[in-house]
């Protein structure tokens, strides 16, 4: 991949920044109903000044027990956690936590679609990434197996996304080969 | 409904606690993987202090663009608001906003399960009511309709929902016979 191609590309967003217009494209054109998930916070104290809105004075970052996205495809209900790593060559496995595998695990025995979307920062490229292949890892992981998915492995048994202007990150157009 | 039913039938929770509790219930089970959304809150300012982990220390209550509570169920997808009324005889539609209302326009459009759940607090009954119901009564204020669903049309088009001690409040139990 050539500069020009990361340059015009993807213009230095951030994937989430990406997948949020891509759900926006897909929202406007009834394509599917898909949102990001707001960041769970512990709201300790707040105040209730005169005459304005309420202010949270305190407050603490939860970890989130599911993933990030979710929402609806033709019925079908669709999950999936974000990850965007600078290693080039694997995507560790401390990205993730407990919770959210679990709840992938969960989505899954309950015939959801679940997936991963891994973006290479490096190379900017991204690929859908079955949960099952995940949770593969994760689990050997626990009985000492390698602590990252190589990205032989994301290439592989994952599919590239492909990246235009509009849509940013087209990944419908995989679930709908996948999934459906 | 008795003095003891409201009593032992279920002292005093709010509707969110009860359906925590029956979200909880079902996926144990593995009967659905239903969460309730996190509070949308717009962070303005953080600390970092040493040792200790970041503090929200200004930030906002934000609307929610979407409803409450959404999951998965046997594959499909399920979207729901739960509204709580001191009224005894109706559901001011003051209770919802636009973008509630809009997005469950594009859920139904994506063929998505879609429904309010209403508990009348004195009475302490609950209700499950589609969502195309309330969006015609939405639309009919707009043209000079009245400006809540009555309790009569809840009851009538709606589905009452089972209460006991587990589940608190057995929503599936309805969505399967209407919805599937
Ligand atoms: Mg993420
Ligand atoms: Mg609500």
């Amino acid at each position: 991949m050539n500069k020009n191609k990361i340059q015009y590309g993807n213009r230095g967003m951030s994937l989430e920044d990406d997948l949020n217009l891509t759900n926006q494209y897909y929202l406007e054109r009834q394509m599917a109903v898909v949102h990001k998930k707001p960041t769970p916070v512990q709201i300790v104290k707040v105040d209730y000044p005169k005459r304005s809105q309420a202010k949270i004075t305190e407050a603490y970052y939860r970890r989130a027990s599911t993933t990030d996205y979710n929402g609806v495809f033709q019925g079908k209900y669709i999950d999936f956690e974000a990850k965007e790593t600078h290693n080039v060559n694997l995507l560790p496995l401390k990205n993730f936590h407990d919770h959210q595998i679990k709840h992938m695990r969960q989505v899954m025995m309950q015939q959801g679609i679940c997936f991963i979307i891994v973006k290479f920062s490096k190379k900017q490229d991204v690929y859908l990434l079955d949960a099952g292949i995940l949770i593969r890892y994760w689990d050997l992981q626990q009985t000492g197996g390698r602590k990252s998915i190589p990205r032989e492995t994301i290439e592989r048994e994952g599919h590239l996304v492909p990246q235009s202007y509009l849509p940013r990150l087209d990944y419908l157009s995989i679930v709908k080969q996948v999934y459906l």
